[in-house]
């Protein structure tokens, strides 16, 4: 019998008929640890991370979200490390495209004019025509990419590694100065913390969009901050190297940017998709097959 | 010679090159009618329409825009009328997308936020899943269905003419109550004003949310107020029956709706994709070969 662990008896709900060799239980990472847990899945949206340690039988960690910060460090040797690719990617590029698109057709100054019951209509900005440099070739990226496309936007995708349409980080240089829109969809690494930086945003011509639904810790927040005081770029921010974003934090009142607090993954549906994946994964987990979404290969 | 009858010198210069049998005139409508006119491009957006019996020679009335309200019953006999499919659809389309993603998202209700400084993340609406039902298979409609369907939306068309893929407006009764969106991208004409009656409204679901980017007339106003006073239905609206709407219209104040002032078509770059219409037909016209966008045939 494999013992897979659920966090909530919803979880279990949503995630149907299993095998039948396989017994469910269920931890929310914040009691005793079951015994004989050989596939985990941890809370989602989680807080603290759960002590692995009384698990010595475990094989999987199935995570629910794409970004797995924190994990790879948790998760012991032999232990499988799987996210939750293809959950969240088309919601949180949906928000991306809504931010964008708020930004370019004024939406914020159409609003106010309702409220104010005024009609006076202006000449918007559309994606025909625009060049977006989006970095991330993941699950969200995929999915901006081709809604940018249906209105014209030529899109640009670099990534971290090379591969067949797609510039990689060193061309940055030549491709930030004819970017109209940046769209962040990258994860958030060494490598990548702190890459939007006060020289990456210099680089962009003015009136550019920076898009960041991916992480914070991407950007350097004084640097994007002082951009948007003197209005010379433009923002949408779901996300931030602060959350809660601090009471009083200059982002808040800054001009010329649209913020929401994290929403990007957070729409109705994501159980169905995320248990649809878990139910799958946990099926090629019993019957020897290779698992999908693997971030890091453990047994 | 041709003679090619232009609105403004903004629009000689944006149509570039033509073929050297073509003479260029500029005419707003509002002077006297120059001589020899054979192919004649409106102002866009026009205000009164002008007055063509002092074009004898006329053969040809290409508009700038997709509606042609007003013009088949000012075309005269022997002239073709074509309109200016192709020029905003794109954009047109784009602000149905803003629309409807600011409505499921509650991108006003986070706007707010912003404003007060408040971080309260909520679970909001995506459109995956979502059963949006398109009433119109134009240009408008063939690049929002694109769009919503990279998001995991289910459309269904419906259309006046039968056609593959597409359902006629006779099986409205049966497709209303199960459409969580409906998107109105349809003509004004006889037969399509008033279709969105108090009927048609009380057959949707509670909760749907109704796009109108077409026309103002397609929708009876009135209903559609009660249906958002109450709650029970949402909306986007960039077009009314009386624009601009008027002061003090309930419109103005109604809960769940968000409103712009007819600004669908109008971004940035539409006289790039216009008036390379207008070159190509003019291209056309002059070689002897088939007009598109030919809404009535004339000579």
């Amino acid at each position: 019998v494999t013992v897979v662990c659920l966090p909530s008896e919803e979880a279990v709900h949503e995630v149907g008929p299993l095998p039948e060799a396989v017994r469910t239980v269920i931890w929310d990472g914040s009691r005793r640890t079951p015994p004989g847990v050989e596939f985990l899945v941890p809370e989602y949206p989680g807080g603290a991370k759960p002590d692995l340690s009384g698990m010595p039988e475990l094989k999987v960690v199935q995570l629910l979200s794409a970004g797995v910060e924190g994990w790879p460090e948790l998760v012991p040797d032999g232990v499988t490390l799987c996210n939750g690719r293809g959950v969240h990617g088309g919601s949180t590029a949906e928000l991306a495209v809504l931010g964008l698109l708020a930004v370019l057709r004024r939406l914020p100054h159409y609003l106010r004019q309702q409220e104010q019951g005024v009609w006076e209509p202006g000449v918007g900005e559309g994606l025909d025509g625009k060049r977006v440099l989006l970095l991330g070739a993941g699950d969200i990226g995929e999915h901006l990419r081709a809604a940018v496309e249906v209105f014209g936007a030529e899109v640009t995708t670099v990534a971290r590694r090379a591969r067949s349409g797609v510039r990689t980080m060193d061309e940055l240089p030549s491709l930030l100065p004819s970017a109209d829109v940046v769209v962040l969809a990258l994860p958030s690494t060494p490598s990548t913390n702190g890459l939007v930086d006060a020289a990456f945003l210099a680089a962009l011509p003015d009136g550019a969009v920076l898009v960041n639904i991916a992480r914070g810790r991407l950007v350097d927040t004084d640097a994007l901050v002082a951009e948007l005081q003197s209005r010379r770029l433009r923002a949408f921010l779901d996300v931030f190297d602060q959350e809660p974003l601090p009471e009083g934090h200059p982002l808040w009142t800054a001009p010329n940017v649209i913020l929401t607090p994290h929403v990007g993954g957070g729409t109705q549906g994501w159980q169905r998709r995320g248990y649809r994946l878990v139910r799958e994964q946990v099926r090629r987990f019993v019957a020897g097959e290779q698992l999908v979404n693997v971030v890091s290969e453990g047994y």
